[in-house]
């Protein structure tokens, strides 16, 4: 123990993590009056330069509108209207625009989350870096405290409450005893190997494929560089891959049948000098409750999607925005009735994301312990998008995000 | 070998099976200028009281109008314009009428069967009982024949093309040599034990339940018979489940939230007695192709679909309209555009129809293999279609039937 910290002994709010979760939930807060602290564990520049997920929902693109943290996302970000799926040689575009009124926008992770800690900085608002949490305690009492450790020496802050946005292996969630946590898991039998590539993307919108070897994804970072992705076996080892390999085998999972579309029946990958090379697991894990007395879980601390959906972080703004909101009116009027409900209004959009991830994940990925009815059933689900508006509906307003308080 | 049979020995289209797919082709084809003979295993007595399904798609209602015989199914069918889904005690109604525009007839297979029979014999046009079609052959050349056997004598039936609709059993298959057969099958890992009850049903739209314990399905036959079913394990024995027992479980099933629903919440199956009790297994299967030289598969000779969608039916009567006007072309110019597209087409609807069943049956069954993430999946997709117009639309889309050509 030790007297006052670098960031002061109390707050209202102490945010466990300081990723795009934790620093969203602190901007909506200082807007509802709210004061917060973020403790994030590592190094500024490591959370600043960790690859993730590019694709904002329309609710997230306003996150981030209400904070004030949109102009380089709307300089440099890349609005799409829609996306294209190919499968047995066949091409079917999903106009989100057209059937639903809204976009996403192309906008990597990283960038996000620098915005986020330069306007926090700006404001002069707490928010350490190398900061590591090392017990959550008192969470059923009415005063949690976050013990830390920081330049070698140890503090408690104290709070109203406590909120974990520390990802799936932070300690916040340690504080909710073992026998209350539910816990859901699916683990895919399959793998994404993910590219960087300084050469401009091939096609102007993501390209989801169902390829007859397995799922291929194009998409891209900015206009000059191409972010793609194929199904590998798990256990696969990145480096085990030749550069020129990869793209054989994304051009050949994208190909179109030329008689169905004769103008890019030969459609290949522009290839250029590979930057980055790596295997991601595919898996969904959702824990509940979201809520333990007064600590809140909020993003990979409670859930986890396949990256198919691209619904990680869109999850984690999802549930920032639910709880600033709770907060925001428990701390002005006392009222409970929305922090009492944190929980359930959170999973119940979790387990819609899960579900939908679920569904996008299994038509597009060739099952090795499938069978052939399975493989059946997933072209058939893709054929049913091509054909049937009310089916591409659906399937826009789950990738562009449904509106808070509508699922 | 014997001289002519009691129906000639030529017809232009031969067509082994008398359920409702054959009979439905034979009279489509007469509208269209064609001649048929229509050779049925079992006795009439045996086709007409065979219960199976009873839930008619718009297309197969307007199948039974084009061929005249919608007068009994008009006096004594229920159109229904919705159904009902419950789960986790809650209620969602599907308005198919809403939602599509058009609603389905609640008119049981045997009584459609028993229209088809009476109209083609007062015809006079050729429809054999007790017909034992003993082996289609020579179907790779330009005529084809149907050996079988008619009170203790074989006769020869030739003809341009042959038909089999004569279910999953039967001869008119074997004749596809088995090297060119891709068979796919799925086999679920539960039953529907069924109930016949001289009992005014309880509610006046069916009612699909995902219950705690399993599928429940609140049916009629007519306003005075009321048709339930529940999921049991594969193997039971119907005899081994007392009728209180099912009624119990039913009611069980089916029971809501009195929260959530005040009006309703004590919901109970109006009891009475049971008249017949069996259990049907659950499996789909599908062989490509429907189409070998002059032969043509229909309905269940080429696919099984579970009774979750009721889609068995309806998808008999799909491929025989299709056929129908592939025949009817043929054989007044020759052309062999459509018959030459016959299997695809119907393929694309059997498929269609396979996942839409599929989908159905894992979102309302409890899978006995499953774990507690695939039911999460399960809840949330019904908690989907509760919240999402686009999702229902999709849904009735499906359950009323798609329209020939739009799939």
């Amino acid at each position: 123990m030790s007297p006052a910290g670098p960031v002061g002994d109390r707050t209202q709010v102490a945010i466990v993590g300081g990723g795009p979760a934790g620093l969203m939930l602190a901007h909506l807060l200082r807007l509802r009056g709210v004061d917060s602290v973020v403790l994030e564990a590592r190094p500024r520049e490591r959370v600043e330069t960790r690859q993730r997920a590019g694709i904002l929902e329309h609710g997230t693109v306003d996150a981030l509108r209400e904070v004030g943290a949109d102009a380089r996302m709307d300089e440099l970000g890349l609005p799409h209207d829609g996306f294209e799926l190919r499968f047995s040689g066949r091409s079917v575009r999903v106009d989100m625009q057209e059937l639903t009124g809204q976009r996403v926008m192309i906008w990597a992770q990283t960038e996000v989350t620098k915005d986020l800690i330069a306007l926090r900085l700006s404001q002069g608002e707490p928010l350490l870096f190398d900061a590591e949490v090392l017990e959550v305690a008192d969470v059923e009492t009415d005063g949690p405290s976050v013990r830390y450790r920081y330049e070698g020496a140890e503090h408690v802050l104290r709070a109203d409450v406590v909120v974990g946005a520390d990802g799936s292996h932070g300690p916040a969630r340690r504080a909710i005893p073992e026998h209350l946590v539910r816990r859901f898991e699916r683990i895919y039998p399959y793998s994404w190997l993910g590219i960087l590539a300084d050469v401009a993307p091939s096609s102007h919108e993501l390209i989801y494929a169902r390829g007859r070897t397995g799922f291929a994804l194009a998409s891209m970072r900015s206009p000059s560089v191409t972010r793609a992705y194929i199904q590998v076996p798990n256990g696969t080892d990145a480096q085990a891959w030749a550069d020129e390999a990869i793209w054989d085998e994304l051009s050949a999972r994208f190909a179109l049948d030329p008689g169905e579309h004769a103008d890019r029946g030969s459609f290949t990958l522009a290839r250029g000098p590979v930057t980055d090379k790596s295997v991601t697991p595919m898996r969904s894990v959702v824990t509940e409750p979201m809520r333990h007395g007064r600590l809140f879980l909020a993003g990979d601390a409670a859930h986890i999607v396949p990256p198919t959906g691209a619904k990680g972080l869109n999850l984690a703004v999802a549930d920032v925005r639910v709880l600033a909101d709770a907060l925001g009116e428990w701390f002005s009027s006392k009222d409970e009735t929305l922090l009492d409900a944190y929980s359930d209004t959170a999973l119940r959009r979790v387990w819609r994301a899960s579900h939908f991830s679920w569904t996008m994940t299994t038509m597009l990925h060739v099952d090795p312990d499938g069978d052939p009815f399975d493989e059946q059933l997933a072209l058939a689900h893709l054929h049913h998008i091509e054909v049937s508006e009310s089916a591409r509906r659906a399937l826009a307003e789950n990738y562009r995000g449904l509106a808070l308080g509508t699922v």
